[in-house]
């Protein structure tokens, strides 16, 4: 769809909409607002896209973004280097050092085994976890894949490959979310709370 | 809410929180495209916002964004100049010009009038539309405000403001939209939609 106003706007529009949680309509609005705003927010934003495609790279260990490589959660001293928890996706990896749940260090896969959208052993990085599993200082992985069909499938994947190593394999617990109202858990979850009861 | 990889990052997803449609959330699923597509989407919309940013003025006669001042339309000589439309804002250009319905000129308010808000007539370009106005050339002027108490309040300070001028002054009709199921339709649009009937 045309815009009537000139070939950069147009441009911007259409970059904008690329994103995940725009369409054209809220990229239009996007764009006005980034117009009507220019020096707050357009060229800041300019500026930070620029510094940042300059500036990142991917973890050679773990498969993170950052600034650095290694990254600075690979970097850290402090982090245990025994335990290593496998997340899908960098998303993954954010959203459990948000929680500041985990104090080991990653490892990203980039995706889940899927027959349906053809992702195989190979699109993944299993030969690289398998050989920082091996590394005589690594003791547990983790396996942090999601609750879906095709997390559990490379879940399990990821299990079978480790069987020669001599490392602990345990994945996240499944349960009643914290704050989540029984009557509006599915049959599953409830079914998993259930089997993984524990004593009081 | 800190992110764990680089002031970088942190800062991208900031910007991208401020874009109207993204919350914390997305701006984040945003960057996070944004990162592992750096060279088809990231660095493309650094330069865009770049390019925009020095390209784009606000027109001085109409109030539209463009890479030229006058913009485009104001400059297109086969713009029919005896009729001028009265728009909030610019998307509200946008939506008319993206219709094609519309071949004369426009004039960009920037704004209703809102007591709540506390926008008054002085924030308003009514001052530019009435010298605009007063030109012997324009001869109609459509009030194209949303059909919102403070969008009609500012439509009929508009008609009250140009009661001097020599021009007719119309608005955009009310009715069942195109397209439009009676049923889910709201008294005031059935009502305006019965009185404003016209013969088959």
């Amino acid at each position: 769809m045309s815009q009537p106003a000139g070939p950069e706007i147009d441009r911007l529009i259409q970059l904008l909409a690329k994103l995940p949680g725009l369409g054209p309509r809220s990229a239009r609005r996007a764009a006005l607002k980034l117009i009507k705003d220019r020096r707050r927010l357009m060229a800041p934003l300019a500026d930070a896209l620029h510094a940042a495609a300059e500036s990142i790279s991917i973890c050679g260990q773990c498969g993170n973004v950052d600034t650095s490589d290694p990254c600075h959660i690979c970097a850290d001293p402090r982090r245990d280097p025994s335990i290593l928890c496998v997340v899908e996706d960098i998303a993954d990896l954010w959203a459990l050092e948000r929680a500041k749940a985990f104090k080991g260090r990653y490892h990203v896969l980039g995706g889940v085994l899927s027959a349906l959208d053809g992702v195989g052993p190979e699109e993944l990085s299993f030969d690289a976890l398998l050989a920082r599993a091996r590394v005589a200082e690594v003791g547990e992985v983790i396996i942090a894949t999601s609750a879906t069909v095709d997390g559990q499938t490379t879940a399990h994947y990821i299990k079978d490959r480790l069987a020669g190593c001599e490392v602990t394999v345990s994945r996240l617990a499944h349960g009643v979310p914290v704050g989540g109202e029984l009557d509006y858990l599915d049959d599953g979850t409830l079914n998993a709370a259930l089997t993984a009861r524990r004593k009081l």
